[in-house]
């Protein structure tokens, strides 16, 4: 989408999938207002348990973003490097075990 | 903050502490920046795992706010209803374990 | 039940509910059935996701003991902690704290 | 290792790494061990949260075992169906997503 990404931004070195790209940014502008209102239950000094619920969802509304990142991933960056074999596919492969094993929440 | 709180937004029955609440208000807006920084990595087409380590980092985040509300959660209202004992206690340590098991992440 | 724990091995400080400790013990002869079977289904080279699938299982059972373990937790050391009041009552709510966004899975 | 699978045991279609395999079946008579520990832990009235620290000891050990269950699939299964692409591919990838987004905790 940017064409003039900052250095420190390298942009995506395998293709993206459009629908995952835009399904990904409506949710994460729908989960941006749910912060909002979080924000505000805490404010208003909501009851704790209600926070606490509310806190879960937006983090299944995150886990369904990181779901479609790695949908992405699987199709495009790690089936490529599958197909180059090798060393490349081995990488890939501890990547993909440090992602699922160490961030995945 | 807010003195008229509408009728579906009940205010909170116990204490809340002011350094707990603003804590947490001030991790809410940074989390707000930190979802608005995601949607920017979507849409620079940034490398997958770089996104969804992120992602993982305000799932932290969101950790850190919940911890913080459980903790003003057991030191006031969960207290009280201990104090009260009989059926308020048993409830209030159902509404507990049903939290804890099903919505912490 | 044991008389004689060895010093290493304190026992309990508060009550236990006999309930929850025949419930618990019957919970752990089950898992420790299916992880002899976890170990079957790896000696026979069953399918991966087979395998991981039926760790998932294994890691919900273990979940419901630890939910049980904690509803006595709560009803009894912590709730006799919380009478003490003062420092025995928040030195238990910093444990519990602990217990749930460290520990707890 | 077993040559005569039942019916009901489908052997693994794809390659099993000896040395994980081998892994595997140490970790988990490993973790038979544990569960036993935990059950004399109950049996002894032990403390609450240090049976609770167990189980999360006991978990974490299982999800040692599991990321060597999935870093066996992903070298090979996951493998041999992205290299023979389209329907296999996506649907290997599918259950990759089901596998980590609905069975790893």
């Amino acid at each position: 989408m940017t064409s003039a990404s900052a250095p420190d931004t390298p942009e995506h070195p395998s293709a993206i999938d459009p629908d995952i790209k835009a399904g990904n940014l409506t949710r994460l502008r729908r989960i941006e207002g749910q912060i909002r209102g979080l924000h505000r239950m805490v404010d208003e000094d909501r009851y704790c348990p209600e926070i606490l619920v509310q806190i879960s969802s937006v983090q299944e509304a995150l886990r369904a973003v990181s779901r479609e990142v790695m949908r992405n991933h699987l199709a495009h960056c790690a089936a490529d490097a599958q197909a180059r074999g090798g060393e490349a596919a081995e990488a890939m492969r501890d990547e993909l075990l440090e992602l699922m094993y160490r961030y995945l929440r």
